[in-house]
């Protein structure tokens, strides 16, 4: 194994590190002590306050802003060794919540380990590696994977936004077993069939799931549109929960032939599709005079960075709008973000200035937030990033 | 039916009721309008912009900071006609989100009531007024929820902090047919007795239920600390969801005697109580060497007023890291706040100091909040106070 090299912070950078955070930033580094340029992607260093302290053990990025990532906080150790308790770890937490083995194994740095993510799908994994410094490791992630679940075939996923983003290259591949293209899971009593290689991001979104629980008491008896619907996570449960009527929209013919695929699968008639934008076919709706008791607008992350806030705002107020005016009296709204930076205070806000420009009056009876597979680390707000609102009309 | 009179605002002074919200606060009056000393307590006003628009119906409450309490926002209205249709909005609220008739069914202004509180045991209802304003309604309250429930009998509990903070009478009486010393109620599927006459508040704390559920993954098989337990709403809960053996620690020998009849009450044997102060007893447990698997602390709200912020998180610091100190490894802590003045992320935070202090690892895998029985008006931040964290140590 490679000795760690020494990574010094600046007099006063210790702070956040000491209080549990995990990032180091390009600027809070002792460059006279440690050049970045010294280093290469993926190096172990051992991150040391400006008086020497071991803060902890952190690979590098040394091109990145977050130029070092600890996986383990105040102690000597590499990620190789730290691995197979890692994963130990994460999973124990996801045995202790969920009865089947269908979760978020790994969720990043809230599992020490940043940069991974690991869904299952039972006998089968997907992982993303989402910047290069993790991608050095691959091989032992692999297989300490296969070691900890032996797994009928893990699916690589290393074509996220993020990576896109720093130039690194779009990588899909079986790197063990089998893996079939669209893999089976249950969710709340729900099956489902996710298209693991060709879908959405690992081609499931279990984040939202205790949320979708809640729809139960909401849904029996009524009629439900679920809008970007993907391949039908909420609506298809909503039509298994007692929905009279399930209506789900999205923009793309392959997502909503995955909802009439998980409504056959449940044995459920009363599932429709609708396809085209989210916006343009609610006001086409709207036009037609329809209601719906129950409204879900579950939309892909609006703002990404921090500076589309403002605009990120108006786009989440102007969708939840035309989902208001499609709400009957009486009814109930699950307006739903994943953005991290918009915040559950700002959410709200947002829906009650929609509420006041349709004249509707609205209270918040539930706040669905990431499930116990998503765990937030309390020291990086930044692990936080889901929000699922149940608003009830009066 | 008297005539309302007119309350002007000052120039400005509309923008937040015109957001949504319903309260009027004494320096927003234009008091060469409408002076505040031609109103009496209760007085029904028309709430007026500067320019004339009518922004709502209200009651008064001259003397306070609040000296207007709108119960119908945008238009004339008296309280007397608009209470039977606010208590059946109310009723059907609760029946969407529960099957059982034991709820909170009104919630102050959130239900467009202020100053009213009405929880719903069965055929037996506890009705606060926590302010004079209201008061002055109390007979045509207890007409209107006559008509809608035909209860076996209502309890008045007009002794909260809020009145005596105004200088207000306490008074606790039975205001229509007869109410039982305890009344029994049923919460996710767990009966207890509670003390409606003698109790805390009402007698029960309903804000928990939704968070309370969600002890069952993480209770089965294993030991639980109850602090600050009251009559085991969490505690006697946990037991019946499986946990090995129960401790609940109270101040209060009557509340722990609470306790032992509702474990009696589920047949529950493995609950115990310990009298004593929460961090006293918690002191000596841990010099005991005592360890939990999971520890609950939901202690009273440490801040009642904003200038108590301060002092009241080191307040839950000091708690949590006795809480902490008691948790097994791998163990789960619930720490609670019903705070309205300390944020979710105050209480992520002051846990987290905490945990860094006493060096745990911890992870936030649950946000409990105030159920749907305790709706939170959107235009008003003050509706939401409850939290309920559960965090996982790894």
């Amino acid at each position: 194994m490679p000795k760690p090299r020494e990574l010094y912070l600046r007099r006063g950078a210790e702070r956040r590190l000491c209080a549990g955070h995990l990032w180091v930033y390009s600027n809070e580094v002792d460059s006279a002590r440690s050049a970045l340029t010294d280093f290469a992607v993926g190096d172990w260093v051992l991150v040391r306050g400006s008086n020497g302290q071991l803060l902890g053990s952190a690979y590098m990025e040394p091109h990145n802003l977050i130029c070092a990532r600890v996986f383990a906080a105040g102690r000597e150790a590499s990620l190789e060794e730290l691995l197979p308790g890692a994963l130990s770890t994460a999973l124990a937490g996801r045995e202790l919540a969920f009865e089947l083995p269908f979760y978020r194994l790994v969720y990043g740095g809230s599992d020490n380990l940043p940069g991974l993510v690991v869904d299952r799908f039972g006998d089968y994994l997907v992982v993303q590696l989402n910047n290069a410094g993790i991608e050095r490791y691959e091989s032992q992630i692999i297989s300490a994977l296969v070691d900890l679940l032996q797994p009928a075939g893990i699916l690589l996923r290393a074509d996220s936004r993020k990576r896109r983003e720093q130039g690194l290259e779009s990588r899909v591949e079986v790197v063990f077993g089998e893996v079939p293209e669209q893999v089976e899971l249950q969710e709340n009593g729900v099956v489902f069939q996710a298209p693991v290689l060709s879908g959405q991001k690992t081609g499931w979104f279990y984040d939202h799931r205790m949320a979708r629980a809640r729809l139960a008491p909401y849904v029996a008896g009524r009629s439900v549109l679920d809008v970007y619907s993907y391949i039908g996570g909420w609506g298809v449960q909503a039509a298994a929960f007692g929905a009279s009527s399930v209506c789900c929209l999205d923009s793309s013919a392959l997502a909503l032939d995955g909802v009439k695929a998980n409504a056959r699968l449940n044995n459920l008639s009363q599932v429709s599709t609708l396809q085209g934008s989210a916006a343009e076919s609610m006001e086409a709706l709207a036009a037609q005079g329809q209601h719906f008791e129950l409204v879900i607008l579950d939309p892909p992350a609006f703002i990404q960075r921090r500076k589309d806030i403002k605009k990120g705002i108006k786009a989440y107020r102007r969708i939840n709008e035309l989902g208001l005016k499609l709400l009957a009296p009486g009814g109930v709204l699950v307006s739903a973000s994943c953005s991290m930076h918009l915040t559950r205070t700002d959410l709200i806000a947002a829906v009650q200035s929609a509420a006041v420009r349709v004249g509707k009056d609205l209270r918040l009876i539930e706040q669905g937030a990431q499930g116990p597979d998503h765990p937030i680390h309390p020291a990086i707000p930044e692990t936080e990033y889901l929000k699922a609102l149940f608003f009830r009309a009066l």
